[in-house]
């Protein structure tokens, strides 16, 4: 983990390149939770450069870069982000894309000038697809999107403009690999540190929340169907559960119906437009307001690319 | 027209009480407005309290009410805004709405405790009603969305916010009844004088541009069925064509359709839900994207309230 001075120097280095999240609150939004629910404060990143938080991390490690060309493989958002600032530094990137990844993700990657290469991930792990493309070019820096020092410093910098904004009781923040997380568990231990950092994870790929109930690292068995898919992700990274196993207070379970529910109400309450990804830490507390009765709550909002039609059928049903 | 020390006391006690515009730009959208089109950034309202600019106007007449009850006709953004700063302030409010107006509307009037009047305008003019309500309470003040002086210098605020963060070629906004156009108009006059500013209106309620173009005061036949329903507005009011007909440069009518791409747009390369008379400022734009070859043009978003099903239809079709 980076920090004192370090971290610092990274925030500098990366800061100037990223636009400042957006605090937004309603009395819509906690009207809907509840009387005697929390009030929330959404920090959305889906106006980030990219749009979504990745560009955080994706800035640290290009900064940071130590070679010519970066290899990473990714959902989509960390993608999209590592060639956008690939290209500002002039690196050349290589990004591994599951096939069925929303379309709008992949021609986000491709826009940046990056190479998409996509694998079937029924057949091929990213992991081992991206080992064979590092074999074939030994000189090429493989980019975890989370198990990595400087995404997690990144990743801080979100942590960093929460506090300096807003005192919140407990954070709420999606949990993939854990990479933003474990950035904002940094941010919090050096800015912050009375505040409650909760994960929420689709029960679909609960890794997380086994990690931390059982204190080891837990494996989800391949890549599930949730509609998260930006918390596909099989592990934590092991630097992210070493920072999360003390640094997280809990993880929180939640169904892909009230991720969909989540979605709806932020569209109706705040005006904002999210991936399911980005709805899960408003959906943790919609499914258990009680656990945040009287706080403050910051929920993250950690990226709103969604394709156009899938986001319309998650509006219309019902 | 509220001008110098006067206007800037009432940006001084109306300001404290706004969440700042959101400013975005985006190389996606840039390059759907073609390779020598203009370089956008979007003034979004959408996230402005009651979900659009009209809480500027609101507040501005709230702070130098005049009356204890305070009533109002409406399509809805003026009515909630005019309810949420009327609770704020203590003051009664009763707001005379179209019975077509989206459901979402007349609930975040009510929300606020104000009182609904719903009328069908094909039998009722919102005018006549609002008239047989005032000679009933003849103590109580009839507030205009938009020709009153506070109104206009409520609005102006959002000018004053666009112009000490950017220094556009040109300003382009939705025009409805005039009084965000006008109230950016006296802005840019003290602010940035040769800022060009342009109007879009939707093509079945073109009222102002046949103003403009005539040089007296149009009205359209009734009120017309444009998905644009802040924007159905009969005619501007006259203190928003005195200050328009020479403060605003030209009126662009837009076909429902292309409101539609624009708002599509906005959700694909900016990540913005918005409402359809807030995409006509991009929607002019994607029309006619020769007429701002190369500039700088900020397009104001004026709001992001819209009934959910009919959103997921516009986004889905096609």
């Amino acid at each position: 983990v980076l920090e004192g001075d370090t971290l610092t120097r990274v925030w500098e280095k990366t800061i100037p390149h990223l636009r400042p999240t957006v605090l937004l609150s309603s009395p819509r939004l906690d009207e809907a939770l509840g009387p005697n629910g929390p009030r929330v404060a959404v920090a959305t990143e889906t106006f980030q450069h990219t749009g979504s938080f990745k560009l955080r991390a994706a800035t640290a490690v290009t900064e940071h870069a130590r070679a010519r060309r970066l290899l990473t493989a990714s959902s989509g958002n960390f993608g999209a982000a590592l060639a956008r600032a690939a290209a500002r530094a002039g690196l050349a990137c290589t990004v591994v894309m599951p096939a069925q990844s929303a379309r709008v993700k992949i021609d986000s990657v491709r826009r940046f000038g990056a190479e998409v290469d996509l694998i079937d991930t029924t057949v091929t792990s990213r992991a081992a697809r991206l080992a064979e493309l590092a074999a074939a070019d030994p000189e090429a820096q493989v980019v975890s999107p989370y198990d990595d020092p400087y995404v997690v410093a990144g990743n801080a910098t979100l942590g960093a403009e929460i506090f300096a904004a807003e005192r919140p009781d407990v954070v709420v923040t999606p949990v993939g690999g854990g990479g933003l997380a474990s950035g904002l568990a940094v941010a919090r231990d050096r800015l912050a540190p009375s505040v409650e950092l909760i994960g929420a994870e689709p029960r679909l790929a609960n890794d997380a929340a086994r990690s931390l109930r059982s204190g080891t690292l837990c494996s989800n068995e391949g890549e599930t169907g949730t509609i998260c898919d930006g918390a596909r992700t099989v592990s934590l990274g092991a630097l992210n559960f070493a920072i999360l196993r003390d640094g997280m207070a809990d993880v929180l379970e939640v169904d892909d119906a009230v991720v969909v529910r989540a979605l709806r109400l932020l569209f109706e309450a705040v005006n904002l437009k999210v991936e399911p990804t980005g709805a899960l830490a408003i959906a943790a507390v919609l499914q258990a307001p009680e656990r945040f009765a009287g706080k403050r709550v910051v929920c993250v909002v950690s990226g709103g690319n969604v394709d156009r039609a899938a986001y319309a059928r998650w509006l219309g049903d019902g």
